[in-house]
């Protein structure tokens, strides 16, 4: 957590310093191009999380937030349409993705900031949105630094993006493999291309690639039998929404990488910040998982591979029961399921 | 096994009528394009086995025999230089691909009735590749049988493509599939895409849908959550290698899918020809895993979704362990593991 660290962070969800829009790094163009999208209506907003020009939970959060502080600046000036225009907004930007609760969380940040808002609501909601991005950093910063000592030395799979791309910076899962690799442990990763959007592949790989971690990207199917191999010793992944007994809603095969790691006696860690945590929700199969268009899976690259007439099926995450969690490594601190259940009441 | 239901085959594998030529459907341009190569040379046979214009065990096999049926109408006449030649030609093929057994078998079916060749070498090899290719049809028939009472009605999952384009005709796995289905079962099936390669959603879902046979693909990385959700009710896989003992050389990803059934208590059925069986062979770990270009992985339709740079696994093959195998449907009837290893003394 020294100034050295974070002053070489990718900040992909920002605000251009005069505060009039926000700059987002396109996902869907990387690693080919760095594309930056100038964004500054709340419908801009929603599409550009909607088509996955942003994605991970905690980004998708610091987006919507950053998001209406911006937007903010053209409603209405008098209190009762100011308000108005941000209930709007909110829900608008509600109906983007449903599954991680992190957009919730910020979405719910925003309205308490504006209930206590004084003459200058849209300085208010700037100002609230970066407070919100910045505890989201440092919460990726804490998770980095209890996590790292629990990852063993040797190869760690990981699943889907979960880097700076994915949140305010530096990331939860790969926040750990970045401070375990700063420290000197002799790690490498294996990187999931995670079908059908390739996080792993194009995210992962870019983010490793340019802090000098050694990453490989493998397709999907191939972690089975590199584990019945004994060529990984663990995997650590994300999440967008934890229940209170330790269910983990995440990216779409996580699930399998869960149960390949119990099968193979291999802890099976999960990192996110406690904001992840839905306190108000008990068991996984309550979660609601996004279905998403079976184009994602029809086409690769550009070209559908798939025979026209068959259908694909194109859910975008899935639950790991608590079960199969080794621990959960949150910035307040390390908690197996059970703990987490006694520390969430 | 009706003449009706032989008569529709599609056989992707197969000499012109005249017999100096061998017609192969390029599988790589499946399902956009129907292109069939008209190969005549051992070099090009071989080609076409490494590129993957032909792949599927059993398929291997037959395009090796009928690849040395075509190209020895070319070589010396005389005894000696004809036998020579065919032992080059039998080496160059043999060097293609080194996982599945049925090559092997093929190229040794080939060598026996070239010792007991009369005057007519070519004619006695083009018959003897025509009994070869006769033989793995037949077998796919009885495959069938033995298997379509095993399926449960359901949802029935399959991974790579183990149809006629895999086989000589009619298909392993995808026969179980085509007999049940025949047989008036409610079965519907999930094909994993199979990256990298992608034989299930190009292939698999091909050739479902020209037989009417309901269809959908997933990604490689859904089967599990689909599972845990009772959605699938068994797996079905070919195979390109079974040792003694039943274990299960496949397609990379294979394992992972039996071992998924494991921890949901789904059947894993693998059905192969009895000639799929090596043994000489006892331990799974003994099977030589091929290990293809990394581009297969970092290339998705043509497009690099990788960062220049950062490196790629691709092993063809995994090993499903006898442990995790429900039984083996061959030819020769089903077998349990520990059956076939009897069986198989």
């Amino acid at each position: 957590m020294t100034s050295s660290t974070t002053a070489a962070f990718l900040q992909p969800v920002r605000l251009s310093p005069d505060g009039s829009t926000l700059l987002l790094l396109d996902q869907r163009a990387l690693p080919g191009r760095e594309l930056w999208l100038v964004l500054n209506t709340i419908e801009a907003v929603a599409q550009a999380i909607e088509s996955l020009a942003v994605r991970g939970a905690p980004a998708i959060g610091c987006t919507a937030a950053l998001g209406l502080a911006v937007a903010c600046r053209g409603f209405p000036v008098e209190r009762g349409g100011f308000a108005a225009a941000c209930e709007l907004a909110i829900a608008r930007l509600a109906r983007t993705r449903p599954t991680a609760v992190n957009l919730f969380h910020a979405l719910q940040h925003m309205r308490a900031a504006l209930a206590s808002a004084g003459e200058d609501r849209p300085a208010t909601l700037r100002a609230a949105a970066e407070a919100y991005v910045a505890g989201e950093l440092e919460a990726c910063l804490r998770i980095g630094e209890y996590g790292a000592p629990l990852l063993p030395e040797g190869t760690i799979l990981t699943h889907c993006n979960t880097g700076a791309l994915a949140t305010a910076g530096f990331g939860t899962a790969l926040g750990v493999i970045r401070r375990a690799h700063a420290l000197g442990k002799a790690i490498r990763v294996l990187a999931d291309e995670t079908r059908p959007v390739l996080q792993g592949a194009r995210l992962t790989a870019w983010e490793l690639q340019r802090d000098g971690i050694p990453v490989e990207v493998i397709a999907d199917n191939m972690a089975g039998a590199l584990m019945s191999r004994g060529e990984i010793q663990a995997a650590i992944v994300g999440a967008d929404r934890i229940t209170r007994r330790g269910d983990v809603a995440n990216k779409i095969g996580t699930y399998t990488v869960a149960v390949l790691c119990h099968h193979h006696r291999l802890p099976f860690y999960v990192a996110a910040p406690w904001s992840t945590i839905d306190l108000a929700m008990l068991a996984g199969a309550e979660i609601p998982i996004e279905q998403r268009d079976p184009d994602e899976v029809h086409f690769h690259g550009g070209t559908r591979m798939t025979p026209i007439g068959v259908g694909a099926r194109n859910p975008a995450f899935d639950v790991t029961p608590a079960e199969l969690v080794t621990a959960i490594i949150t910035d307040r601190g390390v908690f197996t399921p059970a703990e987490l259940a006694r520390a969430a009441g």
